[in-house]
């Protein structure tokens, strides 16, 4: 059985609009049955259309898709939101409240205020709200999440995350527009580097530990003296647990592409992975060697197994991470239609909550920058 | 415009099948319409109407399947035969004959003679018949050649492939059935890890040359002595350049996943590339540095561009290259539909000539290595 | 022409002993003339003659050594000082009064005081006094410091350090005696895993930028919480110039060997050099691909052709980046002896006052830990 | 208790003859006592004098050495022979004769007869006749003999040998006198790149198995084909034990600097080294994951643990392989004039009929090439 999907934004042209329409498409579970793809309403009409939605469902804007979906009989089961990030909040809640079922790009909101009402708005209507940090969902991340969960590093001791590249380094690229805005607070908001690519790496910390960052101290750079947000930052966190925190990013590491990476230490074995060469996981153990976990392998943990597609020595990519995280989707509601239990280990998707704490943590690392290092509470305040 | 396709064999539980069927519907080009899925017509009905496949097109066998879609008006465009390696001949033929384009899996034939015929057939027939060597699609494989073709290299003097796994490597799978026909040439025919594997790296030798091969002289070894077919070789070859050509393959390499790699060394530069990590390219140009070329990034060739659908630092895997050539024959297909003439960069998919070069060179191998290595013609006869 | 070395400390069983002998020894500079080895006076005495040193230089302690030293026509012309870290400020002065060259294995001094006056009485005396930072021997680190120097990276923005192992991560050995006095202040000072390892990662970031670290910020944790010393510390830091530095450092992080690492991001290109794999050099200009250079290849700098002594593509390894530091000494000696002008190249040996800038920033990182991040001055009172 | 080492060739700017005399001098095993340093006489005893020796043995050709130390107390107790290829021979015999042990540069001799006779001449004599097959001093690569020998992975199947190098490749150098002399037969006898390099490979081939090369089957190229000898050359062989070897060796192979790596495949598990990061050795057991052994690591194998200098983590080089076949001699030597059994351990170090069995290949190798890749026995005569 097929779900209908639905997207709004990523129109012609968009980066992440293609990555979405593979992703929800690789496994054959989501019919791309609507959109609302364009600021242009005629464009975006266009697009759709050519992409083999019919034309009444091909809308012109977000509010003329949730009329006309909301009282269909086939309505799409799940809306994705790409839309730019100052109206994350407004769709997605108006969605959720109409009863669809949410995948917003992130950042989830602007504001921790916006993230708290939709995790609230999200939970008051039944409805899955999720937040695409799609490179977790990577076989090999999910089994590092696995192995921790199972013990096998005993208590996590120390957590190092990176996430750093060189695409921003070049001088010349100051006016460039595609670069500009990103550094630019009118545009961008609070923060440049941590919050577009330092979150993942964190959100990624948390999901591999099942922890959640408390506390946090930051030190931001522009190592571009011109750029008024930061173009390299440095956080240091503590989890709930105690668990410490390293955090890097930066996007003037010339000769880095995608330089996210974790490592994890705990006090029986270290874990380390790279988003680069993603199917493939460094594990030690505490007195043993150095050993090469490969996606595909016999005996991985359930979450792996269900996150992989091909056989072992065959590359996945990050196509297949976020197909992931739509099959989790498509899994978990398919079993909600059917009025089943949902299968826990498609639970892993990220979710409203995850949006949430990483706001919150955004805006942490932003005071604590301007407080020149000072540590502070990282949570969201109704998770504290 | 979505093209309508069809699949012979891939059913519930086939390895092959779920890559096929991820590869074409990757790009949104093929909607998924006829199947003869399984050789028990009744699973093989089930299991396409639960893919999507409606009733009646959900077929219990290939006979009919060429029935019932030969005269329909939304006929399936492309056909894959993924069914066992003695009976793609027949298949192909009559869908050929019937006018249909087809992807067979490799490989194409079981002897030189069926292969010839079908080269002869799709031609006299006016229609593609596409040979699955589906490790050529990856981007990187694709800019080698482009490099290789527009000089890049000089004169290519030398190309060194290997494919070298260990996954038959334990005595105790001599009685596994999953193992053990890959060995009994009653079941796997003349050879088994050269035609299996090794066939895959002299394919891609020949790709990114551009070159075919002319002679070679081969040595065969069982490794487990138990084993009539070889489980190791070592072919050397010339191509008709005279390029030199060297090719390991191993099933008993333990320690190594799926070890496709290839280098090639000409007059001015070298490159190396390994399947397992596909999304790097190292390159050295005559007299300068080892250099690494990552898919995605800026400058490529169209060849690889066009192979490409994530940014730089992303990776992409085996299921992207394999739906690198359901997207070229897709293109290819809408352009002869449409009356265009197809763009030669989607022409880059393995054809039929490849097919029955490589059942050629597998014969001439088992003959050399019955030889003590004597030299062999490696063409087939109608190219000779 | 020969010169003649003596050694205090680093009798039989120590560790640090045999690298010094290998180091000094490797190019027939020096002549292993006399030592007092051992705390035990008949245990020295014996050693030194078992490893060649004549009867009458073979000392029982330090004092004895310089008494008998002090006066010969021929005595040492080097004395490498590899005692307890308590005693090196004492036994330094000592021989540099005497009018020795000295070599001292850091820390160089126990307080900043100490380090100051040994800067101050080196200078008074006339003599080098050397600190054996001996990772920036090697010849790729060495390039890029000559790299940086030469403009090749442009300004530069950002240096990240690491030197991160997992050699102290069990808890079972929390009472091994081996591994417990370096996390106990009575024995080991202020600091522990980063007075220990960071500190060479920090020195060898001044030694590539030719910059002086002014200011940083730590964060200090103990993953064994019994320990009241850290076993992993963050470093924040920024140099003279306003790059931007940072530095993790652990003893806790299972899986890494001895993670000594260096990257250097400028406004042109970017550099990455790991400890482990010493003799290949990551580089990425701006703008173009990441090249690997290699330790021997031709045109590289001089200060890396120096420092080289096998053909390229044959490793070199720690003992030869000690050995240069026993070059640069020797050759520097000579020059002296001459009333030469020693040769700049052979001048970048670590001294006195990079022990000095080393104890001074360790202090300011144990005071900006106790002050929760604080940010404080790293420089030594005399270099403010 | 140090030995007297003596040196014939090896003369200014000479290549190997520092790698020599950092080898020896490297555990003050050997003072540098005597030498014949160069062909011009005076040149010779110049150089020797600077390296140290004194000037009664700074001799001026071999024939005065011979003569020289013949009957003095203080004789050198090693003789290491660096002389053109064609002179090993002659000069071996002398000292050999006249009780002296002798260590020869590869090749050994120039034919297989030569090289018989200094098997037998050494045996007669009473004295240790060793080849500098250097490359199989890594600790590492005997630790893989010490894994093999005590069966950890099972009987071995296959072995996968490289030598290849890109040094050669460019079209320019074919008249430079550097290069050029390499691929005429004239000056290099009968194999150029499989004689160089290629043999190095084959050497550890048989040293890592214990095992002998019985017979062989070799393709040789010219790829620049101006060359009278070949520059890239395919032997296939089996060894006594029935197990079968692959051994690939080039010098235009642009972008490998010193390609040596050894793979080894058995019942039970695989091995992978490579001569340029030689600190490492990579293991798969069957059955289970790949596997990182470190030099230096706790629980290696006597002979590894012999042949490292410096703890886990730090990288050691050539010169340290170097080294450990001197620091193997000078033990086995000094065990000699006690009159005491040498340490088994001690005997790893390449003898006299493994320079014979290497000459004997080399000529296999011709014959076989010569006869389109008819196979070929490869033992020496003596030890059919």
């Amino acid at each position: 059985m097929r779900l209908n999907w639905g997207m709004i934004g990523g129109g012609d042209g968009s980066q992440i609009g293609p990555a979405h329409r593979i992703a929800a498409g690789m496994d054959g579970l989501f019919t791309f049955a609507a959109g609302a793809l364009d600021v242009d309403p005629a464009k975006g009409r266009d697009f759709a259309q050519r992409l083999g939605v019919s034309a009444d469902r091909a809308y012109g804007d977000w509010r003329e898709m949730l009329a006309g979906e909301r009282d269909r009989a086939d309505r799409v089961d799940l809306v994705t939101v790409a839309t730019p990030n100052s109206t994350h909040y407004e769709i997605s809640k108006a969605f959720l409240e109409a009863g669809f079922h949410v995948l917003v790009e992130k950042p989830m909101t602007v504001s921790v205020e916006q993230a708290e009402d939709l995790v609230r708005t999200a939970k008051a209507a039944g409805r899955i709200c999720a937040v695409n940090y799609g490179y977790t969902g990577y076989a090999l991340v999910r089994h590092m999440r696995a192995m921790v969960a199972r013990g096998d590093l005993g208590r996590v001791r120390l957590v190092v995350a990176e996430f750093a590249h060189g695409h921003h380094a070049n001088a010349a690229d100051l006016d460039n527009p595609r670069v500009r805005w990103r550094y630019d607070p009118a545009l961008a908001g609070v923060s440049a580097q941590f919050a577009d690519c330092g979150i993942h790496a964190l959100h990624m910390a948390s999901f591999v530990t099942g922890d959640e960052v408390e506390t946090l101290s930051a030190d931001f750079a522009s190592c571009l003296p011109q750029r008024v947000l930061e173009d390299d930052a440095m956080v240091n966190f503590r989890f709930s647990s105690g668990t410490v925190g390293r955090l890097w990013t930066s996007s003037v590491a010339i000769g880095r592409q995608h330089g996210l990476t974790i490592q994890i230490f705990g006090e029986t074995g270290g874990l380390r992975w790279a988003q680069e060469q993603p199917n493939q996981l460094h594990y030690m153990p505490l007195g043993g060697r150095a050993t090469i976990i490969e996606r595909g392998e016999g005996n991985l943990s359930p979450e792996a197994d269900r996150a992989s597609r091909v056989t072992v020595g065959h590359a996945e990519g990050m196509p297949e991470a976020f197909a992931n995280v739509y099959r989790d989707l498509g899994d978990t509601i398919l079993a909600l239609k059917a009025g089943r239990a949902p299968d826990p280990v498609a639970g892993l998707y990220p979710k409203a909550e995850d949006g949430l704490r990483s706001i919150a943590a955004i805006h942490a690392a932003v005071a604590s920058a301007a407080g020149k290092g000072a540590w502070v509470d990282a949570r969201p305040p109704m998770f504290r």
